[in-house]
């Protein structure tokens, strides 16, 4: 492939974050928007940015330019929490979190012992990430290593970066999904050689959670990220308040939920903990001090009513944090529904999320938060080029609302509030369309 | 016009709430769905329902019969609270009720004064009512006649049901908003005398609430109703708890919020209260007294972080209820997605509610909440003929989850999850085809 075969230039609105920060009020000073911007990407990775006028000369006149006038574009969206296997259980009535778990979502992952299903579904499910923008995505898979090859096999032919991983689950639950504290080693460890770093794949360490291992697959699961201390853990925590009550009676001697995952060394900078609605101050201080995330998933924490994530105390204990749709409990694919309700949950808290701070947390952010923001979430220079090209008048009320808006803040606002996937006109994986609206 | 002209034969799958029920249990007993059935109307009237088999005879051999084989048939949604001059400000950032009146309410209805410019908005509203599968709502319109004359000249094109009124508003807003308490009654009677009545059109005497309101202007009000007993009464009741200080400190002789309106002879059948989020329980009672409705909002009790409203209770006090999209507080249109949140509203309070019960709101429970269920609500016979097509599989995934569902009470809780204004195939008003998806 010739130098300029592997290039392409993007030109139009950009919007990103240019940096982390510790505290939501530092956002908006990273705000970097440019009305007419330039986007060069080689082989993948971000090889100029800036504004049309200082860029233009640098394109090689045999390339040509891909310009979208009215449109935004914006760092691909970020969803640090979704089950794959879920996909076709969305608008499961009823239950809250643990009868869900046995009426609808054990059910449906038995179907995945099948190749055939595992690949249909993942192929259908990476589809639907794109059309809605979401770039990266930290994944459950279910117990059988079949699902997880589909996934990355998936993603592979779009070269997206996921995480993803085989579920440890050895009680509570039924026979058919259950592994062993060695299987799941053997498993999970077979996995990560075969898929960790190939491409841009990344494997994370699975256990469903506290209630579905035994002390014993906890522990394999804390050998095994000892031996791959490079590799992600993925799980969930106090997403429920009868969850919770059962972990306590299930492992008695430990402080606290937390404390379970964190005995058995499973805390950490690449720790991502789904939910995380009813900790206690210990857990708090505990996410912060192993520097662990959090993934916020609001529609599905409305629709299982499991609580109110308080966002503002993540800034203030200091506490990595991404958004995540936890499809199938959640209720859409879309970051930009999840959005509007992330907003919700924390109108009711009395407290403000603002537009610039839901965009750290679907792309910036959500990048920290999966300790991947080195790789991805702005459009800085040796990034990967993931990116995604939003149409802020997508239907006749968002275009009535647009001509109203004054400035980028309140557009982005106005979008957030009432998109969804038909805003996202194109999505970009490592500089390649991988999906354009129909 | 021939008696066949006047006629028309809708044949597929229909479902809806026979008759109105006192509890929620009952719900599912009177839901009648029929898998092949067929509609007559007969000048906007239902002449002739039944299943396919019974009906299919007695269609005049010249009428042609429209076949949905792959949809839903419902009656049309009903939105028991809406602000069409809000139209343009959905998603307007960061406030609660008494700040974001002041923000973006009160500049949005002071362009109302245009003529021309409340033309374009009613027009461009009821597009969105038909887009959304709406064909009945309660409308707050400005302070303006006008803007009452605009709304019901839209909808008396598509020969639609609405009911609405003038805003009456004489303190704590822009002077170029507020009336007076004679002119808000003189300009009420003649708009009542104008369009109440005339055509399917119905008037709603529509004091904002009772902060924007002295209490010669709620006593003008009140002569009014009394003058008028069959027109509407529309107004806000305990949205915000700042409101209701704020209503106590301007009313301190009244027991409670409620009792201003009461005081001023503006409870009763006709008498719709918005929100209700956080009412005492003597406000309940008097609501179950008067007969009075309440609308339910939930996107917009989120959006502003009002609270959760406690559906279950409207049951247990026997209070007429109906579902309000509250747009722009509200943040869609689609009562389906006004539905996802209503569910997510009651599983934060461990309460579920049912598809049927969903249903009711939408349809049957509205029209009741309206005092319409004479003529609204259902397929009975001799009602008007306003019903919708939906079609239950209008993106990939909704396809993938439907082909999961058993049943219909299962589909229709999936397509209210994951609903939009995408699932609107046709909108039918009075019998005929006002709206058809592009």
């Amino acid at each position: 492939m010739s130098a300029i075969a592997a290039q392409r230039a993007v030109r139009g609105r950009f919007l990103d974050i240019q940096h982390t920060v510790c505290q939501a009020a530092e956002i908006a000073q990273a705000v970097r928007y440019i009305e007419d911007g330039l986007l060069i990407t080689t082989a993948g990775k971000i090889t100029w940015f800036g504004p049309w006028q200082e860029g233009q000369h640098l394109i090689h006149p045999e390339l040509a330019v891909t310009h979208y006038p009215e449109q935004l574009i914006v760092p691909g969206f970020i969803d640090t929490h979704i089950h794959f296997p879920q996909t076709e259980i969305v608008g499961a009535y009823g239950e809250q979190l643990l009868e869900w778990l046995n009426t609808y979502t054990f059910p449906a992952e038995l179907k995945f012992k099948d190749q055939a299903y595992a690949d249909k579904i993942a192929e259908f499910f990476v589809q639907e990430l794109l059309k809605n923008g979401t770039t990266t995505a930290l994944v459950f898979c279910t117990v059988h290593a079949t699902s997880v090859d589909a996934l990355f096999e998936a993603a592979q032919q779009h070269n997206m970066r996921l995480i993803a991983g085989k579920v440890m689950m050895d009680r509570h639950a039924p026979d058919a999904l259950c592994d062993t504290p060695e299987s799941a080693y053997s498993d999970s460890k077979a996995l990560i050689e075969k898929w960790h770093g190939k491409g841009r794949n990344l494997y994370a360490i699975t256990p469903r959670f506290a209630p579905t291992s035994t002390a014993e697959q906890l522990s394999k699961a804390g050998q095994l990220k000892a031996e791959y201390p490079e590799v992600y853990v993925h799980t969930h925590l106090s997403e429920n308040k009868n969850e919770i009550a059962w972990v306590k009676e299930l492992f008695p001697a430990h402080d606290n939920y937390l404390d379970v995952y964190h005995h058995y060394g499973l805390t950490g900078q690449r720790s991502i903990f789904a939910h995380c609605v009813h900790l206690e101050e210990a857990e708090w201080d505990c996410l912060h001090a192993t520097n662990s995330a959090i993934a916020f998933c609001p529609t599905s924490n409305l629709f299982l009513g499991s609580g109110l994530f308080p966002l503002k105390k993540t800034w203030q204990k200091q506490v990595k944090v991404g958004l995540g749709t936890d499809i199938g409990a959640g209720t859409s694919f879309s970051q930009l529904q999840t959005l509007n309700e992330a907003y919700k949950v924390q109108q009711l808290q009395g407290d403000k999320l603002s537009a610039f701070e839901s965009l750290y947390h679907a792309t910036l952010g959500g990048a920290k938060a999966l300790d991947l923001d080195d790789k991805l979430g702005n459009f800085n220079l040796g990034k990967e080029a993931d990116f995604i090209v939003l149409d802020l008048k997508a239907t006749a009320l968002q275009a009535l609302r647009q001509q109203q808006v004054s400035g980028i803040e309140q557009a982005l606002f106005a979008l957030m509030t009432m998109g969804d996937d038909r805003n996202i006109h194109s999505t970009y994986i490592y500089g390649e369309p991988v999906y354009v609206k129909a």
